[in-house]
């Protein structure tokens, strides 16, 4: 019987495993017609059978015949494609306008087709598009992280594709839902399956504004294995995949091994490492098999178009102090917290002339950082009233509050109950 | 005047700055004692000031003398020496017994001296050593990691080097003093000056169970400066460089640059990117700067001697299903969770043939993971009582319990409203 080449693949994915790579091999040889053709007939193409035997550890042809010829016995591939279509889902094959062709890179265990059903073009979708795969049973911390992937990847019109299960996929979906983008779930089961039934109303949603795919066929339920092989494509759509959360032994880790096999980008976001769901991202930072990112402008940095996407370069609060320059500093450094210093013994600590020491003193009591007192000078407390009386028009700037400070430098208004005592004038206080 | 080495260095520490690259050049041109004189002769040995105005920025000669006089003027190393020895603190100096040499690749910013108070050999302790550096205004996060760190290092006999702060440097020490290990504070004051003051039982411990650290002589108090200065010893002294909490903009940051630029081992504790106390940490492992460690076992992997002091490599629980062959789990797989399913067409589903599959559907019975019902053979629902029935001779072993589970795998008792329905024996059921 011949048979189109979308009935003949229908027919084929009843027939094999998902991610059947001796299917796939034998489909590469005569094509997916042909290959019908032999099953039913249960005879391969000698020159193949032959090849296969080659290998070193050759498959049971016999075996795996007799088994795609009893599925193939059962299955009724016109049906499908009916049953698809009743749906509104379709079926899309290699070579199709729509077929994402970064899954070739799967080789002999690339799809034989994929059943499509939402609004979203596969194949567009995934041209910008970030893997976001955790824990199923993830934290709240987790389950925040995802979501703001989700939001911020969306918003920047990337694409979140995941495997819709509880925990990290769907908060990791339900994210890019906010924005506008759309979001693409890979299902272990027939896009016609809900599992888990819990999202129902989330497949929904992503019918509209995204695309579910599948490669097992209508009607068809998640099996353990499906859910692992099913990894495989999560990986492959995208451009990069983020380890949300993952424990040490996780379908996660095992879709980052797909990502990290077909050289696809790999990051973990951190997490606290009291947290057993987080030992999985740490193990992949660990081996640097992942990078580390903590937002998805990070995410957008790795994945992106080399220097458009970049992420700002993360630094500190800039404080008034940088703008005081190495004399000021040195000055202002040996002016004592309590009790009060004169310029000559302040100028010696701080190693400059006397008369620097006074226009740098000088400065330095303008822009409110030391005060003159009958005892001479002291640091100035930093006090909002500080601030106001620093004058507009001062040259140097006011003086830094707590939270601006490097955090491990001592700060006057730190520990009040902390300061080193005022350095005397004399060889033990300032004088070092 | 002539004068001895250790005075000289002692005389030195007063007219210099901490770090003084100038006077550490002077020092190792023509020793202590000459540069002692020439500073008093304001005389710099005339090669030396040719070689110093070759450099591309020469510094300004005439001040710097003029301050390291006016300081020496004001100084009395005989009495800092003979008070140092009041507190029961040691002077020691490149060359000596307890000087550790590694100090040495600091250069021409290497410390003129070091005054240790405490009772730990500081060269000695400091062969097995790891710095944990952090945040002085730390998290609970990461005081406990801090703690556990210092407990872990110690009780494997690593010493722990920190700065004697509030916040993580304290943990850390604390935790050191658990163990039996020294711990070493390096002090930005003089060891006879308690800052942070709240921190005097803290220091009295240390000067029992290791040793206080400061290139300042007695009596100084710390400065902005020195804190900074202080931070390339500690990184110096230890083997490596571990950042607990730091913000973006932090002294431990600034402790892991050093630590870098002595190509020393740097690693990072990550935490919630929620923390900005953990920014810091994540700066350095998405710029790959720093390893992640986890526990305090990985930093000692990271430090210690290659193949001594391996960290056991981190992996998930093995589930019983991990010993099924493939063709049981193939079975396993193709058996449904409700309902029931006869042998020929699970034979089908599961792709092997039905005497395969009767075999397997036995032990797997045997093992309590199926069982059969009047309907057919369906999962059994792994429950403490199925544990039980499940027979201690079975070649099997007995089902996974649900935190066994790799975390995206659907359990029968997982999400029991969830369950994928019975497949029926049928095109669109199991058989696919």
């Amino acid at each position: 019987m011949s048979s189109t080449e979308q009935e003949a693949r229908a027919a084929l994915m009843r027939a094999a495993d998902v991610g059947d790579t001796l299917m796939g091999r034998l489909v590469a040889h005569c094509g997916a017609a042909n290959a019908v053709e032999a099953i039913r007939a249960r005879a391969l193409p000698p020159e193949f059978a032959a090849q296969e035997a080659e290998q070193e550890r050759p498959p049971d042809l016999v075996a795996r015949l007799n088994a795609w010829h009893a599925r193939l016995d059962a299955s009724n591939p016109a049906a499908d494609l009916e049953t698809g279509g009743r749906l509104g889902a379709r079926l899309i094959i290699p070579g199709g306008p729509e077929w994402p062709t970064q899954l070739d890179q799967l080789g002999a265990s690339r799809p034989l087709g994929l059943w499509l059903h939402g609004s979203a073009n596969l194949r567009f979708s995934c041209l910008r598009s970030v893997s976001v795969v955790g824990a199923r049973a993830a934290t709240a911390y987790g389950l925040h992280i995802a979501a703001q992937f989700g939001v911020g990847l969306s918003e920047a019109d990337w694409t979140v594709v995941s495997g819709g299960a509880y925990g990290i996929d769907g908060a990791a979906h339900r994210g890019a839902l906010v924005g506008q983008s759309p979001t693409v779930i890979v299902l272990a089961c027939g896009v016609d399956v809900c599992y888990p039934s819990g999202h129902h109303n989330l497949f929904t949603a992503v019918r509209e504004q995204g695309v579910l795919v599948s490669e097992c066929p209508p009607g068809v339920h998640p099996t353990r294995a499906r859910f692992l092989i099913r990894n495989r494509l999560i990986a492959a759509l995208s451009r990069g995949t983020v380890v949300v959360e993952a424990a040490l032994r996780s379908g996660a880790l095992n879709t980052a091994g797909h990502a990290l096999s077909l050289n696809r980008h790999l990051a973990a976001v951190p997490g606290p490492t009291t947290s057993g769901l987080s030992a999985g991202c740490h193990k992949l930072l660990r081996e640097r098999k992942a990078v580390c990112v903590t937002s998805p402008e990070e995410m957008i940095d790795l994945v992106g178009t080399m220097g458009d996407d970049l992420a700002s370069h993360s630094r500190g609060a800039a404080v008034p102090r940088d703008r005081l320059n190495e004399t000021a500093k040195k000055v202002l450094d040996a002016v004592p917290a309590r009790g009060g210093a004169g310029p000559a013994s302040i100028a010696v600590a701080a190693g400059v002339s006397l008369d620097v020491a006074l226009s740098a003193l000088g400065g330095l009591g303008a822009a409110g950082y030391v005060e003159r007192t009958d005892k001479g000078w002291r640091l100035r407390r930093t006090t909002s009233a500080a601030y106001r009386k620093a004058p507009e028009s001062a040259a140097l700037d006011t003086p830094p509050a707590r939270e601006d400070a490097p955090d491990d430098l001592p700060f006057p208004e730190d520990h009040p109950d902390d300061l080193p005592p005022a350095p005397l004038p004399t060889a033990h206080g300032v004088l070092t």
